[in-house]
């Protein structure tokens, strides 16, 4: 499957199939260097292919430390400086072979050096489909992170689903969690669909048919971010379920998807209270829990500390903690939360597993 | 005076008057929070006037090293680490006083805070014209100057010529050569212009009428840039005695302008060789003598090492040295200019010192 992006300059091509990396060679034929930025923990799984690519392209190999640990200000000079001694021109592509932050390094890397050159995104992971559209780059500062970074697209994203093969299950539920987001923001037969074709832990792990939802995934942002272009805002929608799932994850410091959907689920029950929403709470509970989310660390947490973590939010204004709560399955509206539903939503959360 | 540059989108002022700061005003009301980034040697002239403003707009001091000692990754990091320690939101505008250097450094600080934040540019040098439009922002790796960086237009330029005033004559004379050069891309009339407004050290100290100089200086520049959007390469213009000018300052550590004066006389010279010309070259020794450049540094160089450095320019290719030449005032053209062509102009260049 294959789709464009749709901004009014500067698209690029979506390829997200198995043996996507076939194309790769359409997409680099007429550059000068290349060089391949490698996740290590890919590289410790796949180095026969990124090999492969490496003496089929004559491009140089860099490997990076996996996930967020590479994305620091220490190791970004580190690594522009080793660029620049190999003499680049700007007639270079540098190609990110990784999850989310190897593609948010590689393209703050890529907006940076010389002014700028060409970037692709080999993503392999499913979280890094959310990426794989929106331009977002960067690094992380002291104070928090991707406070470092540009608006820089890359010329492809070159999605070859192989990679997802030796994902472990842990991956898989963190990824799935934007997926399902993605569903979640667009309409209920998505969700249906995607619940009935992942009902249990078992259907998830075999990721059957995983393509056709992140193409839907990438699909629903796509839209999302491009009418954000005219109508300021509706960006905003998609930190469904960010709002208190950042406030876990930096309390817990467990996997961004699994938190996010922690998040999500407590925004339904927010949506309750506050719009007066009848949501089967129960469901998804019950939904998330069979895959194996481990929702029921909120039991372990206290309110004080996670609300002044929701207050810290940069999405905030002096109005107070800010969220995306579901009207309805697909349509998203963003509202101010008092602190007194915010923590009655919470005792309520932690009620599902107090039985 | 005002001009707007014409781009396709994104276009911004530039003001060059005396007074300029004091509409300051209208282009900062809206931001949250105002960085002045200050030269330290600005700061020391004009503390007064910097405090003024920080006052006045409840605004945030930094005062950086002055110049290019500013531009190192290790002073970005600290500097962009302590601009984010500061909770700064994306309504943000940090406003670069000093000269080309300050604004390179402050420009590539907005282009990376927090994926983006406006920026307006304060010159305080003569030189420093020749960086406010083109949007060319960053800093310098241990490989080369300006390696690590963006393209990333400013809100606007104010030219407060006040600021010209305190000025070293060193530094007026680095300034002029870009002026000048920007004459001798635009047409006859432009350079017979300016030479009888500043005839000597004198007239040229004195800075009379130089808001009109600075004037055309941008706008012959933008003309090219934009010009260069649809028809590549005529930006290549803007390097008019910057391929021996570069190699000489990297020698000498002079000033930038000083090193492209001399760049320009040598231009003279080949194109007298290679294209059959027949320019005054003794004119131009005379008059840029008489205001003090000091060309006769030549004299102590030897060829060879300045060949070699001139084969680094980033601007060549394949086949060798590149060198803009004019084929007249105001028509120039990109040539490649081999070993002999080039060790014979130098030569020539030498005797006009020997007599």
């Amino acid at each position: 499957m294959k789709l464009e992006t749709t901004y009014k300059s500067n698209n690029y091509p979506i390829i997200i199939e198995h043996h996507a990396l076939d194309q790769l060679r359409d997409y680099i034929k007429n550059y000068k260097d290349i060089v391949l930025v490698i996740d290590q923990k890919v590289e410790n799984e796949w180095s026969h292919i990124t090999n492969f690519i490496a003496t089929e392209y004559e491009a140089h190999k860099l490997i990076i430390p996996s996930g967020e640990t590479t994305k620091t200000l220490a190791f970004y000079e580190e690594t522009i400086e080793s660029l620049l001694s190999k003499q680049l021109t700007r007639n270079t592509c540098l190609i990110a072979i990784g999850g989310g932050a190897t593609g948010d390094f590689t393209g703050f890397l890529a907006a940076t050096l010389l002014r700028g050159v060409d970037f692709i995104q080999v993503p392999t992971t499913i979280l890094a489909h959310d990426s794989s559209v929106g331009g977002k780059v960067g690094i992380n500062s002291k104070y928090g992170k991707n406070l470092i970074g540009a608006f820089y697209r890359p010329k492809a994203v070159i999605y070859d689903l192989n990679f997802l093969n030796t994902l472990p299950y842990s991956e898989i539920l963190s990824g799935y969690a934007e997926v399902y987001k993605h569903a979640l923001l667009n309409d209920i037969e998505s969700v249906n669909h995607i619940e009935s074709q992942y009902p249990d832990e078992q259907a998830l792990k075999s990721l059957n048919e995983i393509e056709y939802y992140l193409y839907k995934g990438v699909q629903t942002k796509l839209n999302i971010i491009v009418a954000d272009e005219k109508e300021s805002n509706v960006r905003k929608f998609l930190n469904l379920g960010h709002t208190f799932g950042h406030a876990v994850e930096y309390k817990l410091k467990i996997p961004h998807g699994h938190a996010v959907m922690i998040g999500i689920v407590f925004q339904f029950i927010v949506a309750n209270i506050t719009l007066n929403k009848s949501f089967d709470v129960a469901h998804y509970v019950n939904y998330l829990s069979d895959l194996d989310y481990p929702l029921d660390v909120i039991n372990a947490l206290d309110f004080e500390p996670l609300y002044q973590l929701m207050l810290n939010d940069k999405k905030n204004d002096e109005q107070g903690v800010q969220m995306v709560l579901l009207n309805d399955i697909g349509n998203p509206v963003v509202k101010h939360i008092d602190y007194t539903t915010l923590s009655q939503a919470f005792e309520t959360f932690k009620t599902y597993f107090n039985k």
